[in-house]
Protein backbone atom coordinates (compact mmCIF):
# COMPACT_ATOMS: atom_id res chain seq x y z
CA UNK A 1 0.00 0.00 0.00
CA UNK A 2 1.35 3.91 -0.70
CA UNK A 3 0.64 5.72 2.40
CA UNK A 4 0.41 9.51 2.08
CA UNK A 5 1.16 12.59 4.67
CA UNK A 6 -0.72 15.82 3.75
CA UNK A 7 -0.25 18.87 5.61
CA UNK A 8 -4.09 20.83 6.04
CA UNK A 9 -4.79 24.28 6.51
CA UNK A 10 -8.65 25.71 7.53
CA UNK A 11 -10.55 28.55 8.41
CA UNK A 12 -13.26 26.21 11.00
CA UNK A 13 -15.75 28.64 10.94
CA UNK A 14 -18.18 26.92 8.91
CA UNK A 15 -17.66 23.28 9.68
CA UNK A 16 -18.62 20.79 12.25
CA UNK A 17 -15.19 20.02 13.16
CA UNK A 18 -12.33 17.63 11.70
CA UNK A 19 -13.96 14.71 12.06
CA UNK A 20 -15.95 12.93 9.72
CA UNK A 21 -20.16 12.68 10.76
CA UNK A 22 -22.64 10.19 9.54
CA UNK A 23 -25.65 13.13 9.77
CA UNK A 24 -23.51 16.08 8.34
CA UNK A 25 -21.33 17.26 4.95
CA UNK A 26 -20.15 20.07 6.49
CA UNK A 27 -17.01 18.35 8.23
CA UNK A 28 -13.11 19.06 7.58
CA UNK A 29 -12.40 15.36 7.05
CA UNK A 30 -15.45 14.84 4.86
CA UNK A 31 -14.69 16.67 2.39
CA UNK A 32 -11.17 16.02 1.85
CA UNK A 33 -12.42 12.45 1.65
CA UNK A 34 -14.97 13.37 -0.99
CA UNK A 35 -12.37 14.91 -3.20
CA UNK A 36 -9.92 12.40 -2.83
CA UNK A 37 -12.29 9.52 -3.33
CA UNK A 38 -13.57 10.93 -6.51
CA UNK A 39 -9.78 11.58 -7.88
CA UNK A 40 -9.31 7.74 -6.65
CA UNK A 41 -12.41 6.68 -7.51
CA UNK A 42 -12.88 4.67 -4.40
CA UNK A 43 -13.48 5.36 -0.96
CA UNK A 44 -10.66 6.76 0.77
CA UNK A 45 -10.53 7.43 4.39
CA UNK A 46 -7.86 9.79 5.83
CA UNK A 47 -6.51 10.20 9.86
CA UNK A 48 -6.16 13.31 11.26
CA UNK A 49 -3.32 14.24 13.88
CA UNK A 50 -6.05 15.97 15.80
CA UNK A 51 -9.52 15.83 16.06
CA UNK A 52 -10.57 19.84 15.94
CA UNK A 53 -13.69 20.84 17.24
CA UNK A 54 -16.73 22.84 15.29
CA UNK A 55 -15.14 26.19 14.76
CA UNK A 56 -11.73 25.64 15.33
CA UNK A 57 -8.58 26.61 12.75
CA UNK A 58 -5.46 24.59 11.50
CA UNK A 59 -2.54 26.13 10.10
CA UNK A 60 -0.67 22.57 10.37
CA UNK A 61 -3.06 19.75 10.69
CA UNK A 62 -1.65 16.28 9.72
CA UNK A 63 -3.58 13.50 7.28
CA UNK A 64 -2.46 10.78 5.82
CA UNK A 65 -4.31 8.08 3.36
CA UNK A 66 -3.50 4.71 2.26
CA UNK A 67 -3.70 3.53 -1.71
CA UNK A 68 -3.36 0.46 -4.31
CA UNK A 69 -2.19 3.03 -6.28
CA UNK A 70 1.20 4.51 -6.64
CA UNK A 71 0.38 8.89 -7.19
CA UNK A 72 2.55 11.64 -8.11
CA UNK A 73 2.97 13.99 -4.93
CA UNK A 74 2.18 17.03 -7.00
CA UNK A 75 -0.81 15.56 -8.94
CA UNK A 76 -2.68 15.17 -5.54
CA UNK A 77 -1.86 18.85 -4.27
CA UNK A 78 -3.10 19.76 -7.56
CA UNK A 79 -6.11 17.40 -7.65
CA UNK A 80 -7.18 18.24 -4.16
CA UNK A 81 -6.84 22.26 -4.00
CA UNK A 82 -8.71 22.13 -7.46
CA UNK A 83 -11.57 20.85 -5.87
CA UNK A 84 -11.75 21.91 -2.26
CA UNK A 85 -13.30 25.17 -1.57
CA UNK A 86 -11.43 28.43 -0.41
CA UNK A 87 -11.62 27.25 3.61
CA UNK A 88 -9.88 24.46 3.38
CA UNK A 89 -6.38 24.20 1.16
CA UNK A 90 -3.46 21.18 1.50
CA UNK A 91 -0.34 22.76 2.01
CA UNK A 92 2.09 19.54 1.06
CA UNK A 93 1.58 16.32 0.05
CA UNK A 94 4.84 13.47 0.57
CA UNK A 95 5.30 9.91 0.38
CA UNK A 96 5.43 8.35 3.97
CA UNK A 97 6.62 4.47 4.85
CA UNK A 98 3.48 2.79 5.25
CA UNK A 99 3.38 1.89 8.92
CA UNK A 100 3.02 5.99 9.21
CA UNK A 101 -0.05 7.37 11.22
CA UNK A 102 -0.24 10.88 11.62
CA UNK A 103 -2.08 10.46 15.12
CA UNK A 104 -0.65 7.85 16.82
CA UNK A 105 3.03 8.75 15.54
CA UNK A 106 2.47 12.06 16.75
CA UNK A 107 4.65 12.81 19.61
CA UNK A 108 3.80 17.27 20.23
CA UNK A 109 1.48 19.32 19.16
CA UNK A 110 1.24 23.21 19.06
CA UNK A 111 -2.01 25.35 19.21
CA UNK A 112 -2.61 28.69 20.14
CA UNK A 113 -4.93 30.62 20.88
CA UNK A 114 -5.89 34.54 20.52
CA UNK A 115 -7.65 36.99 22.49
CA UNK A 116 -8.39 40.74 20.70
CA UNK A 117 -8.33 41.98 24.33
CA UNK A 118 -10.14 45.18 23.38
CA UNK A 119 -13.32 46.76 22.25
CA UNK A 120 -12.52 47.24 18.99
CA UNK A 121 -13.21 44.44 16.42
CA UNK A 122 -9.97 43.15 14.75
CA UNK A 123 -11.43 43.43 11.30
CA UNK A 124 -8.62 41.50 9.11
CA UNK A 125 -8.13 38.50 11.47
CA UNK A 126 -11.32 38.59 13.46
CA UNK A 127 -12.82 34.80 12.48
CA UNK A 128 -9.35 33.68 14.13
CA UNK A 129 -9.53 35.30 17.57
CA UNK A 130 -11.66 35.69 20.68
CA UNK A 131 -13.00 39.23 21.05
CA UNK A 132 -12.78 40.01 24.89
CA UNK A 133 -12.40 43.38 26.36
CA UNK A 134 -11.98 43.92 30.20
CA UNK A 135 -8.30 44.22 32.08
CA UNK A 136 -6.42 40.99 31.92
CA UNK A 137 -3.64 40.97 34.77
CA UNK A 138 -0.74 38.48 32.47
CA UNK A 139 1.31 38.33 35.71
CA UNK A 140 -1.44 36.23 37.81
CA UNK A 141 -1.91 34.04 34.35
CA UNK A 142 1.97 33.45 34.33
CA UNK A 143 1.77 32.08 37.88
CA UNK A 144 -1.45 29.79 37.15
CA UNK A 145 0.35 28.79 34.18
CA UNK A 146 3.34 27.49 36.18
CA UNK A 147 0.61 25.14 38.14
CA UNK A 148 -0.15 23.39 34.51
CA UNK A 149 2.91 22.69 32.97
CA UNK A 150 3.94 18.79 33.41
CA UNK A 151 2.77 15.67 32.98
CA UNK A 152 -0.48 15.41 35.37
CA UNK A 153 -3.75 14.09 34.96
CA UNK A 154 -6.19 16.87 33.44
CA UNK A 155 -9.98 15.37 33.83
CA UNK A 156 -10.95 18.24 35.60
CA UNK A 157 -9.91 20.14 31.83
CA UNK A 158 -11.78 17.39 29.69
CA UNK A 159 -15.08 18.41 27.99
CA UNK A 160 -16.09 14.81 27.48
CA UNK A 161 -17.40 13.77 31.07
CA UNK A 162 -17.27 9.52 29.59
CA UNK A 163 -14.23 9.92 28.99
CA UNK A 164 -13.12 5.79 29.46
CA UNK A 165 -9.08 6.11 28.37
CA UNK A 166 -6.40 7.85 30.24
CA UNK A 167 -6.82 12.26 30.92
CA UNK A 168 -2.88 12.21 32.11
CA UNK A 169 -1.00 14.28 29.42
CA UNK A 170 1.65 16.73 29.18
CA UNK A 171 1.91 20.31 28.51
CA UNK A 172 5.49 21.18 28.02
CA UNK A 173 4.99 24.73 28.20
CA UNK A 174 2.58 27.95 27.81
CA UNK A 175 3.59 30.83 26.71
CA UNK A 176 2.08 33.98 27.02
CA UNK A 177 2.69 36.49 24.00
CA UNK A 178 1.30 40.28 23.83
CA UNK A 179 1.38 42.18 20.98
CA UNK A 180 -0.82 45.53 21.21
CA UNK A 181 -3.88 44.44 22.17
CA UNK A 182 -3.97 40.82 21.05
CA UNK A 183 -2.77 38.35 23.67
CA UNK A 184 -1.71 34.95 22.42
CA UNK A 185 -1.14 31.78 24.61
CA UNK A 186 0.80 29.20 22.57
CA UNK A 187 0.08 25.92 24.07
CA UNK A 188 2.89 23.42 23.67
CA UNK A 189 2.56 19.11 24.51
CA UNK A 190 2.37 15.57 24.01
CA UNK A 191 -1.03 15.91 23.31
CA UNK A 192 -4.76 17.81 24.43
CA UNK A 193 -8.09 16.35 25.75
CA UNK A 194 -10.79 17.11 24.27
CA UNK A 195 -11.99 20.66 25.05
CA UNK A 196 -9.04 20.86 27.08
CA UNK A 197 -7.11 24.25 25.66
CA UNK A 198 -10.08 25.83 25.69
CA UNK A 199 -10.84 25.19 28.99
CA UNK A 200 -7.24 26.21 30.53
CA UNK A 201 -7.55 29.13 28.62
CA UNK A 202 -11.09 30.11 30.08
CA UNK A 203 -9.22 29.74 33.43
CA UNK A 204 -6.57 31.55 32.80
CA UNK A 205 -9.16 34.65 31.59
CA UNK A 206 -11.00 33.89 34.93
CA UNK A 207 -7.45 34.33 36.94
CA UNK A 208 -6.63 37.17 34.67
CA UNK A 209 -9.40 39.05 35.59
CA UNK A 210 -9.24 38.11 39.81
CA UNK A 211 -12.12 35.91 39.76
CA UNK A 212 -10.26 33.32 41.05
CA UNK A 213 -6.63 32.62 42.05
CA UNK A 214 -3.63 31.00 40.27
CA UNK A 215 -2.76 29.15 43.51
CA UNK A 216 -6.19 26.95 43.49
CA UNK A 217 -5.05 25.43 40.20
CA UNK A 218 -3.61 22.17 41.72
CA UNK A 219 -6.91 21.71 44.17
CA UNK A 220 -8.70 21.97 40.29
CA UNK A 221 -6.54 19.78 38.65
CA UNK A 222 -6.56 17.09 41.58
CA UNK A 223 -10.31 17.57 41.98
CA UNK A 224 -11.01 15.74 38.69
CA UNK A 225 -14.48 17.63 38.30
CA UNK A 226 -14.76 19.94 35.28
CA UNK A 227 -17.03 21.68 36.95
CA UNK A 228 -13.92 22.93 39.16
CA UNK A 229 -12.25 24.60 36.39
CA UNK A 230 -13.05 27.95 34.27
CA UNK A 231 -15.99 28.74 30.99
CA UNK A 232 -15.31 27.20 28.11
CA UNK A 233 -13.64 30.01 25.46
CA UNK A 234 -14.94 29.77 22.35
CA UNK A 235 -13.67 28.02 19.42
CA UNK A 236 -12.55 31.21 17.12
CA UNK A 237 -9.75 31.76 19.26
CA UNK A 238 -8.49 28.76 18.63
CA UNK A 239 -5.67 27.13 15.96
CA UNK A 240 -3.77 23.90 15.59
CA UNK A 241 -0.64 25.17 14.59
CA UNK A 242 1.82 21.85 14.40
CA UNK A 243 1.70 18.67 15.09
CA UNK A 244 5.90 16.67 15.56
CA UNK A 245 6.95 13.36 14.43
CA UNK B 1 -18.46 73.28 14.61
CA UNK B 2 -16.61 70.71 16.13
CA UNK B 3 -15.06 68.52 14.24
CA UNK B 4 -13.93 65.06 14.43
CA UNK B 5 -11.77 63.07 12.09
CA UNK B 6 -11.83 59.18 12.54
CA UNK B 7 -9.60 55.96 11.32
CA UNK B 8 -11.22 53.66 10.19
CA UNK B 9 -10.60 50.12 9.07
CA UNK B 10 -12.99 47.12 6.82
CA UNK B 11 -13.53 44.50 5.14
CA UNK B 12 -15.47 45.97 2.17
CA UNK B 13 -16.37 41.84 0.89
CA UNK B 14 -19.87 42.26 1.56
CA UNK B 15 -20.24 45.91 0.90
CA UNK B 16 -21.09 48.30 -2.10
CA UNK B 17 -17.97 50.46 -1.39
CA UNK B 18 -17.30 53.30 1.04
CA UNK B 19 -20.22 55.80 -0.94
CA UNK B 20 -23.50 56.15 0.33
CA UNK B 21 -26.09 55.32 -1.52
CA UNK B 22 -29.78 56.09 -1.89
CA UNK B 23 -30.63 52.59 -3.31
CA UNK B 24 -28.69 50.26 -0.85
CA UNK B 25 -27.83 50.75 2.77
CA UNK B 26 -24.81 47.80 2.27
CA UNK B 27 -21.91 51.14 1.90
CA UNK B 28 -19.26 51.80 4.53
CA UNK B 29 -20.34 55.24 5.08
CA UNK B 30 -23.63 54.23 5.11
CA UNK B 31 -23.08 52.23 8.41
CA UNK B 32 -21.28 55.01 9.89
CA UNK B 33 -23.66 57.86 9.29
CA UNK B 34 -26.18 55.46 11.07
CA UNK B 35 -24.47 54.79 14.22
CA UNK B 36 -23.54 58.26 14.50
CA UNK B 37 -26.70 60.30 13.90
CA UNK B 38 -28.44 57.53 16.19
CA UNK B 39 -25.39 58.57 18.83
CA UNK B 40 -26.01 62.59 18.24
CA UNK B 41 -29.66 62.40 17.68
CA UNK B 42 -29.69 64.01 14.46
CA UNK B 43 -28.32 63.39 10.71
CA UNK B 44 -24.63 63.19 10.51
CA UNK B 45 -22.93 63.17 7.64
CA UNK B 46 -19.50 61.93 7.34
CA UNK B 47 -16.93 62.99 4.59
CA UNK B 48 -14.31 60.04 3.67
CA UNK B 49 -10.32 60.53 2.21
CA UNK B 50 -11.42 57.97 -0.21
CA UNK B 51 -13.85 56.75 -2.12
CA UNK B 52 -13.09 52.37 -2.02
CA UNK B 53 -14.88 50.71 -4.67
CA UNK B 54 -17.31 47.41 -3.63
CA UNK B 55 -15.33 44.79 -2.14
CA UNK B 56 -12.31 46.79 -1.34
CA UNK B 57 -10.86 46.67 2.29
CA UNK B 58 -9.21 49.63 4.36
CA UNK B 59 -6.63 49.71 7.15
CA UNK B 60 -6.41 53.06 7.32
CA UNK B 61 -9.30 55.13 5.82
CA UNK B 62 -10.06 58.53 7.34
CA UNK B 63 -13.28 59.77 7.69
CA UNK B 64 -14.38 63.28 9.04
CA UNK B 65 -17.52 64.59 10.68
CA UNK B 66 -18.91 67.99 12.04
CA UNK B 67 -21.65 68.62 15.04
CA UNK B 68 -22.52 71.18 17.14
CA UNK B 69 -22.08 68.96 20.21
CA UNK B 70 -18.71 69.12 21.58
CA UNK B 71 -17.95 65.34 22.01
CA UNK B 72 -15.32 62.99 23.89
CA UNK B 73 -13.37 61.28 21.89
CA UNK B 74 -13.26 58.06 23.72
CA UNK B 75 -17.02 57.98 23.80
CA UNK B 76 -17.39 58.68 20.27
CA UNK B 77 -14.69 55.74 19.35
CA UNK B 78 -16.56 53.20 22.60
CA UNK B 79 -20.03 53.82 21.11
CA UNK B 80 -19.27 53.26 17.14
CA UNK B 81 -17.64 50.27 17.65
CA UNK B 82 -20.25 49.02 20.42
CA UNK B 83 -22.62 49.45 17.37
CA UNK B 84 -21.01 48.83 13.90
CA UNK B 85 -20.71 45.34 12.65
CA UNK B 86 -17.33 43.11 13.34
CA UNK B 87 -16.19 43.90 9.60
CA UNK B 88 -16.11 47.98 10.49
CA UNK B 89 -13.80 49.17 13.31
CA UNK B 90 -13.10 53.02 13.98
CA UNK B 91 -9.37 52.70 15.57
CA UNK B 92 -8.53 56.66 16.46
CA UNK B 93 -11.25 59.56 16.72
CA UNK B 94 -9.14 62.86 16.94
CA UNK B 95 -10.37 66.36 17.51
CA UNK B 96 -9.06 68.59 14.52
CA UNK B 97 -9.15 72.23 13.69
CA UNK B 98 -12.81 73.17 12.00
CA UNK B 99 -11.39 73.48 8.38
CA UNK B 100 -9.89 70.31 7.97
CA UNK B 101 -11.18 67.70 5.41
CA UNK B 102 -10.09 64.75 4.83
CA UNK B 103 -10.44 64.33 1.26
CA UNK B 104 -9.63 67.84 0.37
CA UNK B 105 -6.85 67.99 2.71
CA UNK B 106 -5.09 64.91 1.81
CA UNK B 107 -1.34 64.99 0.48
CA UNK B 108 -0.75 61.34 -0.52
CA UNK B 109 -2.45 57.54 -0.02
CA UNK B 110 -0.92 54.35 0.28
CA UNK B 111 -2.36 51.50 -1.06
CA UNK B 112 -1.64 47.45 -1.68
CA UNK B 113 -2.61 45.01 -3.76
CA UNK B 114 -2.06 41.47 -3.09
CA UNK B 115 -1.96 38.59 -5.46
CA UNK B 116 -1.46 34.82 -3.86
CA UNK B 117 0.47 33.45 -6.79
CA UNK B 118 -0.87 29.80 -6.58
CA UNK B 119 -3.01 27.09 -6.89
CA UNK B 120 -3.32 26.74 -3.37
CA UNK B 121 -5.87 28.97 -1.37
CA UNK B 122 -4.45 31.30 1.08
CA UNK B 123 -7.00 30.29 3.82
CA UNK B 124 -6.05 32.84 6.38
CA UNK B 125 -6.44 36.40 4.07
CA UNK B 126 -8.13 35.25 1.01
CA UNK B 127 -10.59 37.50 1.54
CA UNK B 128 -7.55 39.92 0.87
CA UNK B 129 -6.34 38.56 -1.64
CA UNK B 130 -6.89 37.93 -5.89
CA UNK B 131 -5.35 34.06 -6.35
CA UNK B 132 -4.03 34.47 -9.39
CA UNK B 133 -1.99 31.15 -11.04
CA UNK B 134 0.35 31.53 -13.55
CA UNK B 135 3.81 32.76 -13.84
CA UNK B 136 4.54 35.95 -13.93
CA UNK B 137 8.10 37.70 -14.50
CA UNK B 138 8.56 40.15 -11.89
CA UNK B 139 11.07 42.07 -13.93
CA UNK B 140 9.26 42.66 -16.69
CA UNK B 141 7.10 44.48 -13.75
CA UNK B 142 9.50 46.13 -12.43
CA UNK B 143 9.98 47.46 -15.82
CA UNK B 144 6.42 48.36 -16.65
CA UNK B 145 6.51 50.46 -13.27
CA UNK B 146 9.50 52.49 -14.32
CA UNK B 147 7.30 54.03 -17.21
CA UNK B 148 4.14 54.33 -14.71
CA UNK B 149 5.46 56.56 -12.16
CA UNK B 150 5.24 60.63 -12.09
CA UNK B 151 3.20 62.92 -12.91
CA UNK B 152 0.92 61.76 -15.90
CA UNK B 153 -2.53 61.85 -17.49
CA UNK B 154 -3.58 58.39 -16.24
CA UNK B 155 -7.08 58.24 -18.73
CA UNK B 156 -6.75 55.59 -20.06
CA UNK B 157 -6.18 54.19 -16.34
CA UNK B 158 -9.61 55.72 -14.88
CA UNK B 159 -12.59 53.35 -14.99
CA UNK B 160 -15.39 56.27 -15.29
CA UNK B 161 -15.34 56.69 -18.84
CA UNK B 162 -17.19 60.05 -18.81
CA UNK B 163 -14.81 61.96 -16.34
CA UNK B 164 -15.10 65.56 -16.88
CA UNK B 165 -12.17 66.34 -14.23
CA UNK B 166 -8.98 66.42 -14.10
CA UNK B 167 -7.31 62.92 -15.35
CA UNK B 168 -3.88 64.02 -14.17
CA UNK B 169 -2.32 62.33 -10.88
CA UNK B 170 1.58 61.89 -9.66
CA UNK B 171 2.68 58.25 -9.03
CA UNK B 172 5.29 58.66 -6.50
CA UNK B 173 6.44 54.80 -6.19
CA UNK B 174 4.75 51.33 -6.64
CA UNK B 175 6.74 48.81 -5.14
CA UNK B 176 6.39 45.09 -5.97
CA UNK B 177 7.16 42.83 -2.36
CA UNK B 178 7.78 38.94 -3.15
CA UNK B 179 7.19 36.70 -0.12
CA UNK B 180 6.84 32.84 -0.68
CA UNK B 181 3.81 32.84 -2.95
CA UNK B 182 2.36 35.99 -2.72
CA UNK B 183 3.69 39.13 -4.77
CA UNK B 184 2.08 42.29 -3.25
CA UNK B 185 2.18 46.02 -5.38
CA UNK B 186 2.33 48.99 -3.05
CA UNK B 187 1.05 52.49 -4.57
CA UNK B 188 2.38 55.82 -3.43
CA UNK B 189 0.56 58.80 -4.42
CA UNK B 190 -1.36 61.38 -4.26
CA UNK B 191 -4.82 60.08 -5.49
CA UNK B 192 -5.47 57.65 -7.78
CA UNK B 193 -8.42 57.56 -10.19
CA UNK B 194 -11.72 55.28 -9.96
CA UNK B 195 -10.14 51.96 -10.92
CA UNK B 196 -7.24 53.20 -11.37
CA UNK B 197 -4.92 50.88 -9.01
CA UNK B 198 -7.01 47.40 -10.25
CA UNK B 199 -6.74 48.25 -14.30
CA UNK B 200 -2.57 48.99 -12.99
CA UNK B 201 -2.71 45.81 -11.45
CA UNK B 202 -4.48 44.11 -14.14
CA UNK B 203 -1.94 45.76 -17.01
CA UNK B 204 1.13 44.53 -14.76
CA UNK B 205 -0.31 41.07 -14.98
CA UNK B 206 -0.45 40.89 -18.13
CA UNK B 207 3.25 42.09 -18.55
CA UNK B 208 4.47 40.04 -16.23
CA UNK B 209 2.21 37.01 -18.18
CA UNK B 210 4.32 38.10 -21.56
CA UNK B 211 0.71 39.35 -22.73
CA UNK B 212 2.36 42.67 -23.71
CA UNK B 213 5.72 44.24 -23.68
CA UNK B 214 6.70 46.93 -20.96
CA UNK B 215 7.59 49.42 -23.68
CA UNK B 216 4.19 49.82 -24.95
CA UNK B 217 3.26 51.45 -21.52
CA UNK B 218 3.67 55.10 -22.84
CA UNK B 219 1.77 54.25 -25.81
CA UNK B 220 -1.09 52.86 -23.65
CA UNK B 221 -0.64 55.71 -21.54
CA UNK B 222 -0.71 58.86 -24.40
CA UNK B 223 -4.04 56.85 -25.85
CA UNK B 224 -6.01 58.08 -23.24
CA UNK B 225 -8.26 55.14 -24.36
CA UNK B 226 -9.39 52.71 -21.91
CA UNK B 227 -9.25 49.54 -24.21
CA UNK B 228 -5.70 50.20 -24.55
CA UNK B 229 -4.94 49.11 -20.97
CA UNK B 230 -5.03 45.97 -19.21
CA UNK B 231 -7.73 44.18 -17.40
CA UNK B 232 -9.75 45.16 -13.82
CA UNK B 233 -7.76 43.10 -11.14
CA UNK B 234 -10.60 41.59 -9.06
CA UNK B 235 -11.39 43.90 -5.96
CA UNK B 236 -10.28 41.72 -3.52
CA UNK B 237 -6.91 41.99 -3.36
CA UNK B 238 -7.14 45.72 -2.53
CA UNK B 239 -6.57 47.49 0.48
CA UNK B 240 -6.09 51.21 1.33
CA UNK B 241 -3.70 51.53 3.95
CA UNK B 242 -3.04 55.11 4.91
CA UNK B 243 -3.83 58.48 3.63
CA UNK B 244 -0.97 61.26 4.60
CA UNK B 245 -2.05 65.02 5.32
Amino acid sequence: MNNYKMTVQYEGTRYKGWQRQATTEDTIQGKIEKVLSKMLETKIEIDGASRTDAGVHAMGQIANFKTQRKLDEQEILDYVNKYLTEDIAVTKVEKVPEKFHSRLNSKAKRYRYVLNNSNISSVFDRKFCYQYDGFLDVERMEEAIGYLIGKQDFKSFCGNRKMKKSTVREIYDIEIIQDENKITFEFYGTGFLQYMIRIITGTLIEVGRAERSADEIPAVLASGERNRAGFLAPASGLTLLEVEY
